[in-house]
């Protein structure tokens, strides 16, 4: 499994990914699930990925033009004019991976699944972010729905649905995510770190903060250790039910 | 889908389950279950269900001895030596149920699926939780998993991981059954109020309380609007990621 959030917060984007991928319980490897293009001044785009690896990896690759000659290739996602279209671009990449890898001709088979977190901003458009389903068509996020999460969503979801506030800080929205994937490491094995992070402000064209949270990250075992003693003060402070 | 949790403390059992059907979004109904039979003085025994509505209502409805006539009918749950025998029982009519539904002869075919968290105490034991799958078969709760969940359990988990303490008292039992509803019902429109909720004292032999919460409880929407700004202060107590 995985876990992959984009928040969209008005001073830009903001992404965390897992990085654990099994096949089985018993076969267990550290695989990169955020990828990030950068033109700086123009455009940066970032993909995050959930699903069957041979597919991720594959859709990654073809978006890097590694089906091309060495001298030939460039990342086609450096090249769209919109994020739309980088959007449309990887959707029909995927429907073609997918297509490809079912010789039965099935265009979502669960075997060869992936959907993917797309976010990003172009010179003379605003940022934006996008969620891609297995069958190549994708959503939109809006004022109402400012966050995707892909891969093992429940258990981290009712903090974000909580605390987000399109006015909070990076600061704050990366400590909103480490508290939303630490509730979800510690319930769910086949998620796991080191967790990737990057951030973007808005209007910048270039990456802001990308980072690697390890088991050792201070701030990590800060918000993993304090988020256990606030969660039980915020249920101490609660009534008890009165009639028992 | 469904949300029951059956929790075991030093001081007793306590069960809570939603009440909310659905064979698609566009029918939702409202049923029971939570089951209860109780000879004071010698037993108390507490079904909750999860699943294919016909299934339960069936295994229910055989436990009940309705396949019998009126003047023979009792309930079989009512007779057994001991809670083991109990969900034997329990576990071997829900066997025959789905393999009655399926006539392909399928033992555990999703569409007639359903799970079961068995509590009680009958006189001579100590008070046993149980978790009763559509094979029939069934675990049972230890010190290092004293609580069980069916249905849509995932949102609802992190706070029972975090906060469970098996010396806790019945009044923040289900202060934390509450709070654990709450977010399931904030994150998921196929879990829904009224709840039932019951709990059962250590040697007691008698149902402790047995009380239906519906939306307008004022004890419920304490706790929904307080753990919403409980959270949100716990949140704040954290440090904020100083890199950003």
């Amino acid at each position: 499994m995985t876990y992959c959030v984009g928040l969209k917060i008005d001073r830009g984007l903001v992404f965390m990914s897992d990085t654990r991928t099994n096949a089985g319980i018993d076969s267990i490897s550290t695989f990169r699930k955020m990828h990030v293009w950068e033109k700086p001044g123009e455009r940066v785009v970032v993909l995050m990925s959930a699903g069957n690896l041979a597919t991720t990896q594959n859709v990654i690759s073809l978006l890097n033009g590694r089906a091309k000659p060495l001298e030939q290739r460039s990342a086609a996602v450096l090249d769209t004019p919109s994020m739309y279209q980088t959007a449309r671009l990887i959707g029909e990449t995927v429907r073609e991976v997918i297509r490809d890898s079912a010789p039965t001709g099935q265009r979502a088979d669960s075997y060869f699944n992936a959907s993917f977190i797309l976010g990003g901003q172009i010179r003379g458009s605003v940022p934006r972010l996008f969620m891609i389903y297995p069958e190549g068509n994708f959503i939109e996020s809006t004022d109402d729905t400012p966050f995707f999460q892909v891969g093992e969503t429940k258990y981290g979801k009712p903090i974000i649905v909580r605390t987000y506030d399109r006015e909070m800080s990076f600061a704050e929205s990366v400590k909103l995510l480490m508290v939303s994937f630490d509730s979800t490491l510690k319930s769910n094995l086949s998620v796991g770190l080191p967790l990737d992070l990057l951030y973007y402000g808005k209007d910048e064209f270039r990456v802001g903060v990308q980072r690697r949270i390890a088991q050792d990250d201070p701030y990590y075992r800060t918000v993993s250790e304090g988020w256990s003693d606030a969660l039980k003060n915020a249920f101490k402070s609660l009534p008890d039910f009165p009639e028992a």
